[in-house]
């Protein structure tokens, strides 16, 4: 394991927090060091990153993956490639022609790593945020510009890391004493701080709840079982790992309190897309009387998008069902149906916490409400 | 792909068959050939065991697998060692000396058979039924007898067959045109014929209805992927694989219009043990209002169980989870939940296909009848 950076390797989340820091930034290079998810579970090994191709290269081969650290990566990368360009020479001249360079520098990095991912919505928003500083920062001169950047990154970090601390303080007091079951990775390997769902888990477990964590394995990239297991390990967190078949024994057996899972989106009347195998583990909880709560940051709540049948479902290759690890496992030509995800309705959930509270039924008005609150908060904080 | 043998290369099923084929017999040798399950779904090979010692590997190591595939194997497996004994020396004295020498023997192949798999209720069936024949058979020479062993090993066989056929016919009417979903592998690669829930589906097509089949991979070891989507491939059946966690989606989007899994136990309430994941989707089939059956032989309904909590569920190694084709997928040290079944209520079935026909809600009497029956029947046949 590599030794920690020296600057910025923390988010703010020193009394409640993870050792697991998908994206630090070190002054040193700049570099920007990602904890390596391809390598995941097998080595916990970190990829310094001190040039914009190569880490734009693990951005596009996955070894930062989950929205909002890909977001912080990609922030830090523009920042990185900036400080950079202003070190190598920018800084000895001044004026419009140098401030007009940088712009558009600066425009072409953002093109670049806009080119990554060209899904990830989040990558886009933070992204923008970078465009907005590069435009109010003109005439500036180049170092002190790098730095602006530098610090507008670092707060769509922070403010990462605030939002999972705020998701997690509001969704503690809904977990009881007992298992609580969770599906796909929502943690410290996927945000800026301690994840969203599992973030929800670590501060109740920091409030002193004693809580067991089961792990569905989430198949077919199984990244319960390559990033929640070995995240909840590293942690210290008690878990155990399941195949997502095997939920509905112990929901029966009344081993399971709670769910609690992250969102990729929500719409309008509280329907919530997720990992596929969200929605089945919805509907077992139902059966069995179990709440089933939805994490996510009110940046997830999509307005526009009145309920769950308005949320396009991305089908995906049949290899990932065919082969495991690059092993086939199904005869060649099979049909495969392999959506990403699901929608899990609304009347399924108990409540979508957000770093606003948590949104109860009928969740419109609730969930129009945070995204409101959001706004203001966000509009204060950059005014 | 081997060239197929010239005798009992078929069970009697040439009207509503399956090109695959478990278990043959070929009088040559005499061989007992197997269909190498470990290969699937990368090679269709086959493995002419003309050995005892090479049977009982193939056994040991899964090359064949399915309860009643494998106490067919076994049974082929001793009427072969016995007549290879008849064939090399026995044939050459007569009288008792001989009779109890080939008692001894048959005793001894019996008893390594039966150290090959040891949890398999059907294989001790089948050597059972092989043992009762050896002593039916007392003082006769030693060509006949191993004849007569032949015979026994074939009747086994045969009855799995009709089984199977005789499943398919009740079961058949039950579906509709439209998805049917199943779990794990319940076909001619697990029997001696079409295969009990697969076996439902082959005869509903014979019959002409439309279906398309939806299988559920089957974690933890893939037995859906592997070996049903092969199955169905094998014999053109139209069909799409799909990880157990994507069934909710498909039931919600009105795509599967019935469910048809088979059984390892079923108790005499009608609870019934089956791969894990079964129960799961049972409940899921409950929420969204599509039928759940079971088919499975008379053997399986055990009298002695009064209901599910009393079948014991056996928890199986976590590498099944950890790994994927021998690559490690969790990290070293997690803690694992790998129950190998599960158990479904009875009132979640609407109705269990056995050879005598669909038993239905409350399943006590009617169960209770089909094992009368088929014993009455099985007697008759023996007499």
């Amino acid at each position: 394991m590599a030794a920690a950076g020296t600057t910025g390797r923390r988010a703010p989340t020193e009394t409640l927090g993870s050792a697991v820091h998908a994206v630090q930034w070190l002054d040193a290079g700049p570099t920007v060091r990602l904890l390596d998810q391809r390598r995941l579970p097998a080595a916990e090994a970190y990829l310094d990153c001190t040039t914009e191709s190569a880490l734009q290269d693990a951005i596009r081969t996955l070894a930062v993956r989950g929205a909002p650290a890909i977001g912080i990566a990609a922030a830090y990368g523009v920042a990185q490639a900036m400080r950079q360009a202003a070190d190598a020479g920018l800084r000895v001249d001044v004026g419009t022609a140098t401030s007009e360079a940088f712009d558009a520098c600066a425009a072409a990095v953002i093109a670049r790593y806009a080119a990554t991912r060209p899904t990830a919505v989040n990558l886009f928003w933070a992204l923008d945020a970078m465009a907005r500083c590069v435009r109010a920062t003109a005439g500036v001169l180049p170092g002190p510009r790098a730095a602006a950047l530098f610090a507008a990154a670092r707060a769509l970090h922070l403010d990462d890391a605030a939002c999972c601390l705020a998701i997690g303080r509001h969704g503690a007091p809904l977990l009881l004493d007992g298992g609580v079951i969770t599906h796909c990775n929502t943690g410290a390997l996927a945000t800026g701080g301690i994840g969203t769902a599992l973030g929800v888990v670590r501060t109740a477990l920091a409030m002193g709840r004693r809580l067991h964590v089961y792990i569905d394995e989430t198949r077919p990239l199984l990244q319960g079982a390559r990033l929640t297991a070995w995240e909840c390990q590293r942690d210290g967190i008690a878990a155990t790992l399941l195949a997502d078949s095997m939920a509905a024994v112990l929901l029966r057996a009344g081993r399971i309190q709670a769910a609690i899972v992250g969102a990729d989106r929500i719409a309008a009347n509280g329907d919530s897309a997720n990992k596929i195998g969200t929605y089945g583990l919805a509907v077992l909880c139902r059966y069995h009387g179990v709440p089933f709560y939805v994490a996510a940051p009110t940046s997830t709540i999509d307005r526009t998008c009145p309920h769950g049948a308005a949320i396009p479902i991305e089908e995906r290759q049949p290899d990932e069902l065919t082969h495991v690890a690059g092993v086939r496992v199904a005869p060649a030509g099979v049909d495969v149906f392999n959506p990403a995800f699901d929608v899990t309705p609304a009347e399924l959930i108990a409540g979508i916490v957000t770093e606003e509270g948590v949104a109860r039924a009928p969740f419109a008005p609730d969930l129009e409400a945070m995204v409101t609150r959001a706004a203001l908060r966000r509009a204060g904080g950059a005014s």
